[in-house]
């Protein structure tokens, strides 16, 4: 059977009502369910089917266990000037993010840049997602979460650090530029994919059992010896990341999170700031259009390769599959109309 | 001749004494060639050679080409709350980066978090630099700067992004956690030295002109075609660097930087977060250290691997070259006497 047998499509609104009438047989309140769904429909809708649609019975499943709470809302702890810190309260993760990138442009907007961090939340699902509402909104953001440990340290086998991805976002015309990316060069759920499909990756994913590097994506799968971005340079990164969050929120850090699954209780950050209020923000458009104008004079290295911006692909993905409605796999859909 | 006949050994305070010497010649203030000659004496000692000693005579030759101003200083453009835009004037990158570094730990004083963007200034040498400065005094820190264009486009072949290297700092102990990197996986400064040397970097430092990944340091230097860490993961990270600190600053961006030969006014960002204000800042110390001692129980790949955090091997080198003094090639000396 191929893989276009197997995929239906599903209009965005018929997504968004199923998640939506699934969340509220599950305690969400109307409101909660209504944008819970919409940001799970909005992250299929714009290509990340694995934070989105094909992640809903997992974050179903960690609701049943009781790991994340329907009814929780963060509460603020601290304030200090121009930064916050919040409880989330272990309540889903995407409301508490999108509260969370709310709160720091409101602080933005009094004090040209805002800080909030975000203790004892739950996995926030695709991190580009609230860099697009901050940017769409005019706002510079940057924002990245703590995971449980999931690559070793350099030099190491023992997985210790957090694939803790990092989001950078600045608005572009009416959309935005949106860097969205995890510490290991590929993620196991990718790696994953590779080894079904019997290909190879594209690059080194990671270390094989004899600690060298493979790009058989069984063998990191088999080692948990994924790949940091740049080598000592990602595994540092990922490092001072966790670092920050844990202590700008007060809130758990990797190894305290120590389990994958049921991951729960991680630590998160959002910085925006307020460019409206910049001295030279009416040349800001113009000077981000002269540099996506730069790059994209590029040379390519052959003639089917296209030199993009980060983000540039998401609105492209988004306008096909609003028109064609979201591919789902058909076994994943039935899973999803049945809960 | 070997390594070691060609190396002098010079103390810190000869070493700054003889920058000094040489800043005043030039025109700089007593208190600025001082500053400015503990700087280029600081990076030398901890061990960052090659923007210390090594690079000060660059450092003359562009102050005596007129692109360095010795009585430049930042002057104010525009505050909004936490946030400020200075124009570094085109004065001596190293003093204007500490000036801001110092700046944005005033502002999170007063805010939580501070911003200081600074437009027109130089290169800044050791980014690090600005971490430790703003760690070792208990603050928080996230800093880069853009610089001319250096490495390709993924997917590209001409150099239009920058390396702009990106800092990220905590305090830790006395001492500090300090991650500095550039966006090419290799410098071109290493990747000369592995040549000089005859020998292979350790992992592919970017493209040959057969587009091909490659670990022989003269083919990439043939090619200017270096790899970023993380593959389109550093490239775009590189290329969202440079768009917040050119629209933050309102200064220039690595496409309006142009030259590398020489490189002046630049765009930099640092950010300082002031953690005695955060509720749970009695319990960070604490924190950080159990962060580090999980990271420090992981299982080395091999006997002789010691895992280390960012930074770690900073304060050892600068103990060593406080005994025996710092290590200097004396070609390189007998040039910086004659100066």
């Amino acid at each position: 059977m191929s893989n276009i047998e197997r995929i239906v499509r599903i209009s965005s609104d018929k997504m968004k009502s199923e998640f939506s009438r699934i969340l509220l047989s599950l305690g969400f309140s109307d409101h909660k369910a209504d944008k819970c769904a919409e940001i799970f429909t909005l992250n299929s809708l714009e290509g990340v089917y694995s934070h989105g649609v094909n992640r809903f019975p997992r974050f179903v499943k960690n609701i049943k266990e009781g790991h994340i709470k329907p009814d929780a809302v963060p509460s603020l702890v601290h304030r200090t000037g121009s930064l916050e810190q919040w409880n989330g309260n272990l309540g889903p993760g995407p409301l508490n993010a999108s509260f969370a990138t709310e709160r720091a442009m409101e602080l933005a907007q009094e004090n040209g840049i805002g800080l909030v961090a975000l203790a004892n939340t739950n996995h926030w699902m695709r991190g580009g997602t609230y860099g697009w509402q901050a940017a769409r909104k005019g706002f510079v953001y940057i924002g990245w979460t703590n995971t449980c440990p999931i690559m070793p340290a350099w030099g190491a086998t023992d997985p210790r650090l957090g694939n803790n991805p990092f989001v950078i976002a600045v608005p572009f015309l009416s959309e935005a530029i949106v860097l969205d990316f995890a510490m290991t060069q590929f993620s196991y759920g990718k790696m994953e994919s590779f080894r079904n499909e019997g290909t190879q990756l594209p690059y080194p994913g990671g270390f094989n059992n004899q600690g060298e590097l493979t790009t058989k994506p069984e063998e990191v799968l088999e080692t948990w010896r994924a790949l940091p971005v740049g080598y000592w340079k990602g595994a540092g990164l990922s490092l001072l990341l966790d670092i920050m969050a844990t202590i700008l929120s007060g809130g758990l850090s990797t190894h305290e999170i120590k389990s994958c699954k049921p991951e729960f209780s991680v630590s998160q950050v959002f910085i925006a700031i307020n460019i409206s209020s910049l001295k030279n923000f009416p040349a800001i458009g113009n000077s981000i259009q002269q540099i996506i104008d730069d790059l994209q004079k590029s040379k390519p290295e052959n003639e089917t390769t296209k030199i993009r911006y980060p983000g540039e692909n998401v609105v492209h993905v988004r306008n096909e599959n609003l028109k064609n409605g979201i591919p789902v796999n058909k076994q994943i859909w039935e899973k999803i109309l049945s809960l």
